[in-house]
């Protein structure tokens, strides 16, 4: 199922118009076709694979660094677990449709709030083909079509995953024009996408900071933000030895490529020397590298000097800085400066400080004595993940399907006007 | 109590300052902070007036409209409806703390999201002061910080009125570097406060829709857009004449200048020749130009011939325009193509037709049977209106104070880490 629009502008188009009945498809209809989606998916695994090594194949030969490679590299169990992944969030339930406000006015109107697809949500993302499939399932089970920009190395496999999942929507009977990608119009396709207000409701960049920068600068569409995760756990004076411990190298070690995992440990320095012995030994053990100003370096061995840049470097590896602090004053000081408004956690006994932490840090999940890793929309139990919002507009961390949602105001009357 | 910051780079970060301890009040500081600035202006008035008459007498020299002078004055009634708006502010309910979701997860993990201020919210408006006042205290209920950037026509007003306002949030105990303008650096300063990312969390353009646009297009900074309406009533088939009557007349003379009374009717063609000669003389009789097509023209006297522009015309005055239409499809096509997505509404009998218009208009409120003058955060019950979202991100429709806070999710554990 190939589409007949010719540019970028015209696939958008499409994307629209497609908009109106894929919003007013029922829950059974839009479970369904994710169904149908995942199981053709599993069906063209070959086909999948195959493009998937042309893309690989490219990508050797331009020298893509083997991380990358990797991130791209789909065989037949990376493929059956994007179908399972579509077929996880078909079992969720749908978030149109929702009554968020009922009121009747002493005129009689009945106002109605409800939530309704936002219509046309465009990714702009690097070169990983799951995001392909997880961003058109959620955006479809939201009633929304998806206008994609995938990275040019996954090309191949993105143009046959579509072709894949368009397949199955029209074997459906719904619009196969809901999946749109301008992958094949490069970066002009990509700017056309960023400036496409009025047509696309809302664009979610996903991957690097250096992308989601670009996008949240250069779009005049309204952007989701899922941004960076510099993110701090502050030892305060009363930090129990085990929970210290314990938290840290978890939100350190547990897995260190991801967004909620930590970067900074601020230790009080009525608690460093009780502490931070033990909390390095402990890390160290686990192959971290221990960047530390001089304070920690005097308590233990091995520590690499922090420079300025340790403190807003989001590392995604190994490594953690950590500085002793005078008081929760400074601790909050140094979160205000470098913290990405992600995730940050105090590991406390004293109620008030835990309470005034909570109250006083600007970040999306604000955390006394728990591991930074929860952050996380299957952890909260939302089901599934659309991403993790650092913004502070329509969305604010972990985002479930119900924020692929805009609202309604519906008005029932009898014939009432305005005195 | 004028600032030290020199530069309006510096305003903002004060604003940016400010807001921590804001953010902070209690319901009952925040009321008193408003009750205190009411007063303030009113005993200011004298000063007030002598600043406006300067504004006016250099608005008269450059040959400002006499509609522009009109929202640019003040005197002493005005000054005090100003004052009254404030104190009607303070009496509504604190919107920050709500609890908007509480979740305990099976490692007992108790997880909360509540409402938080936004920190620094910025606006970008013409010269009405009335929106420097109006917008200050909607900011500051909600405990944000504000930086205002008015039109260049009101400078001396609002310089005295933001005087006025800062040294009664100083007499309260509350930094006074809540309330900055960007007003004396010109064009400058409202660049400045476009891209300001990262310092402003949100801008609030209100006035033209060429200001908007500007805003919207350039601005870094997430935008609540809060648009322009092109306003459409459907008279279905089953139409009953005095609801259409008395809606359409309603919504157009009710008060022209405003962006929710209507612009377009549409007259399904069954009923044309039964509705529209007396809908039009109604109109007619409160001084209201039509604007028809051939069809209109063919059944009534005095219409003007309907041009392509008139379909997406905000008149904002006693002009109507009006079509009619095959049938409801072709009603639904007419408004997809030109309506600004803020209200629409139809008047029939037929209550299927009634649901699929609710259903398939895509706007901001979508009304069978009501006038479209409803549209309002008053009449919503909302207590004060900071405006008409037409945008599906974070806000859509009447907006209220509830509408300038973000979201923070709280996790309160006992040492829980990620398995």
């Amino acid at each position: 199922m190939i589409t007949t629009a010719t540019t970028a502008h015209e696939r958008m188009l499409f994307a629209k118009t497609a908009a109106r009945s894929v919003g007013l498809l029922s829950d059974a209809q839009k479970a369904e076709a994710l169904r149908a989606i995942a199981s053709a998916i599993v069906r063209a695994t070959p086909e999948i694979v195959a493009a998937n090594a042309e893309d690989l194949y490219r990508g050797r030969e331009n020298g893509l660094a083997e991380g990358l490679l990797d991130r791209l590299r789909l065989d037949e169990g990376r493929v059956a677990a994007l179908a399972d992944a579509v077929r996880e969030v078909a079992e969720l339930p749908d978030p149109v449709g929702r009554i968020l406000d009922e009121r009747v006015l002493s005129n009689g109107i009945s106002l109605t709030k409800v939530s309704v697809p936002f219509g046309v949500v465009g990714s702009i993302y690097e070169a990983r083909p799951n995001v392909t499939v997880d961003i058109t399932a959620l955006a479809l089970r939201s009633g929304n079509t998806v206008v994609l920009r995938g990275g040019s190395a996954a090309e191949r496999t993105n143009a046959a995953l579509i072709r894949t999942m368009r397949d199955a929507l029209a074997q459906c009977g719904i619009d196969p024009e809901a999946i749109q990608s301008v992958d094949e119009f490069g970066r002009e396709g990509a700017r056309e996408l960023m400036r496409a207000r009025g047509i696309v409701d809302v664009l979610v960049p996903r991957g690097s900071a250096g992308l989601i920068e670009t996008v949240v600068t250069e779009s005049s569409v309204p952007v989701i933000e899922t941004g960076a995760g510099v993110v701090h756990i502050v030892l305060d004076a009363t930090a129990p030895l085990e929970w210290a411990t314990d938290i840290v190298v978890n939100a350190k070690v547990q897995r260190p490529s991801v967004c909620n995992s930590v970067e900074t440990v601020l230790v009080h320095q009525d608690a460093a020397s009780r502490l931070i012995p033990t909390v390095v030994a402990a890390l160290q053990a686990q192959g971290v590298t221990v960047h530390g100003d001089e304070a920690v370096r005097h308590l233990s061995e091995d520590i690499v000097p922090a420079t300025e840049e340790d403190w807003s470097t989001e590392y995604l590896s190994l490594h953690v800085s950590m500085r002793v602090v005078d008081d929760l004053d400074d601790a909050l000081a140094h979160i205000r400066r470098y913290s990405t408004h992600h995730t940050e956690s105090i590991i406390t006994e004293d109620a008030a400080n835990a309470e005034r932490f909570l109250a006083e840090v600007d970040s999306a999940v604000v955390m006394a004595n728990a591991s930074t890793r929860f952050t996380d929309g299957g952890e909260f139990g939302f089901g599934a993940e659309v991403g993790i919002s650092t913004q502070k507009l329509h969305a604010r961390g972990p985002m479930g399907l119900g924020e692929l949602t805009s609202t309604k105001w519906l008005a029932r009357g009898s014939g009432q006007v305005r005195a």
